[in-house]
């Protein structure tokens, strides 16, 4: 890439963080960048749903079909006072650019654009089709966001094959994370049903924190995976939450609340860790009330073209070999998968995102539009 | 006993139900009772501790020593304006007398003193000591009360031999219930320290709940007496509070925090139950702060001199036998049965005490002070 395309993309980071876009407010972030990609002639869909801003932008014709997936909201800034120059006001410090959104992933999403302009620029017949996909709910409820997206490219048919992610993957260097998946999570919130007392007559009562503790010794103590899935952490359960008891020592109390979540590999889906859970507390001849949340199946992208395209393009580019691995928390990436899409995410380092002062260095800044380029590129057998 | 002690009874009664002598303000009502024992030749002696005022009366210079044990202090009335008449103006309906400590205890009280009184009128040279021991800290922190008259009984070498507690222990006629024995109450307030993290990275923390799991578990589900003690319910161990967690669920909480209490018979002493749960803890390798509340050990009286006495009197008096047993709470009797004495306890229907328009019946009042004086009478074997 040039030095202008340093300077091209920096100023789109600058432009997007000026633009306060706290979830779900869009704020023109995309508005921008359509009227960017329209003029370097990609097809434009604005999929609005509900206060949810969603774009889908491509260009070409046949496939394969490769996208880039991020998001143009971030999360409220925290108390202003403590950052060391206004959140929504980009500033350049010791090479570093502060802003909210900085790397949580303003700074992909301009490389994602300047990216497609310069690969249509260069290859404008290009074979396959390249898109871009953004949404402003990722951060929140994400909902009317990819989710709901990812649902009307279902109905009607519409091809991926490949999604790069722009999420801020890197640990302490620009590409030596890449998350090859995710693992599932599921939250549960159990109301153990008891009967309350006093404790100076325990028969005339059914103690529920009692009555919890078996169940819940044998869930937390399980190996869950009989096979570690490859390239997954084990699927962990952890009780986050327990709660019973009126406050008085002399007092057996009615319920418990207890919510617990699981972070699960491929081995499982959320139904079978429902019915399994369910499985155990009848067993242990637990009265409960059970509310379950699901955030999102695991996935996992096997090595492909995907991987090895990214591979290719981090020795090239930034002579990085990758740890290809699935941790951490949630994307999109997981609503985008389940298409039977190959899905792969990679972006800057994510040690200040979510923080006060939230920074991407300069230097990373300017080399993400190369290497997301050419990772399209080598995708997709472009010049 | 004539008309005039029943007569007697109550109008001592109502006065001091008209003294509301919340705990620990006595408000004049060991003073009342000294003066009238005092003029019937009893030695008054006065034992003030802090807030806290208690009666020390005997009749006699030989051994055995005989005492009533009772208290002057009643708890609050609640909202005043729920109950039928005031709760400090005693007022007959259907041969009820209302009032705060109408059953709970100052019924009971006001019958030991017409007891005592028609007892040395009776037989003046009467063998060994006819003794009264009054509180006005029963229902309160029973720190200043009996627990430190024990403490200078046992310092001064005082004799005591059978103690007669008139707390409300009939359940539906007067008589039907004796307890001989209280269990012991202990209570534990444990702070399982973990490290706190994220629920997808739980090889970072330590969770905390799942670390208490096993060992409460353990204390839980565990028959702590190896045989029933005589007389005693089981030893229970019942957890009464359990709170962790900061609300979300994807956080693995730093802390648990575990209230949880043991009623015990004679098979334990709070000493080998702290130490059982504390080797129980150590053994999960659970890492804990605990801190510990004893409210008192177990006493038992076993078949002897006091019981036959109480029992021959109920089948003379009441025609009742009653069911002996060691139910409910603690009671101040714990602080005496350690000097070695025989303790029991036997008073009015206790369906109201503590409750919005507490009542006595009349006529179970005015029974009180021949089945007391009975009891004395008895066991010392005065005429």
């Amino acid at each position: 890439m040039s030095d202008r395309a340093g300077a091209d993309v920096r100023a789109l980071t600058e432009a997007l963080i000026a633009r306060p876009s706290v979830t779900p407010d869009d704020r023109g972030c995309q508005a921008l960048i359509a009227e960017r990609l329209r003029a370097a002639g990609f097809r434009i869909e604005s999929l609005r749903h509900g206060e949810v801003d969603n774009l889908w932008a491509t260009h070409g014709e046949d496939g394969p079909v490769f996208a880039f997936l991020g998001h143009t909201d971030v999360v409220p800034s925290g108390p202003v006072e403590r950052w060391a120059s206004d959140p929504f006001v980009p500033t350049l410090r010791e090479g570093q650019l502060y802003g909210r959104g900085a790397a949580d992933m303003k700074g992909s999403v301009a490389a994602f654009v300047v990216a497609l302009e310069s690969l249509v620029r260069a290859d404008p017949g290009h074979p396959g089709t390249l898109a871009l996909l953004l949404t402003s709910d990722e951060e929140g409820d994400a909902i009317d966001g990819v989710r709901r997206v990812a649902e009307t490219f279902r109905a009607r048919g519409e091809r991926l094959d490949a999604c790069l992610v722009g999420e801020p993957s890197s640990a302490s260097r620009l590409g030596d994370v890449v998350r090859i998946g995710r693992r599932g999570s599921l939250t549960a919130t159990i109301r153990v049903h008891g009967v309350q007392g006093h404790v100076a007559y325990p028969d005339k009562a059914d103690n529920p924190i009692h009555r919890a503790l078996p169940a819940f010794l044998e869930l937390s103590a399980r190996q869950w995976d009989a096979n570690p899935y490859p390239d997954f952490p084990p699927t962990s359960f952890q009780i986050a939450n327990f709660n019973a008891g009126t406050g008085a020592s002399n007092v057996i109390p009615g319920e418990a609340v207890v919510q617990c979540n699981f972070r699960y590999s491929p081995c499982w889906t959320s139904d079978a860790l429902i019915a399994e859970t369910e499985r155990v507390l009848a067993e242990h001849g637990v009265s409960s009330t059970i509310h379950w949340h699901r955030s999102g199946e695991p996935f996992y992208t096997p090595d492909g073209a995907l991987r090895r395209a990214v591979r290719e393009t981090l020795a090239a580019e930034l002579r990085v070999t990758p740890d290809e691995n699935t941790g951490g928390g949630t994307s999109d990436g997981r609503f985008i998968a389940p298409l039977g899409v190959e899905v792969v995410e990679l972006g800057p380092i994510n040690a200040s995102i979510h923080k006060i002062d939230e920074h991407i260095a300069v230097a990373d800044l300017e080399r993400l539009p190369a290497l997301y380029a050419g990772i399209a590129r080598r995708y997709l057998g472009m010049r």
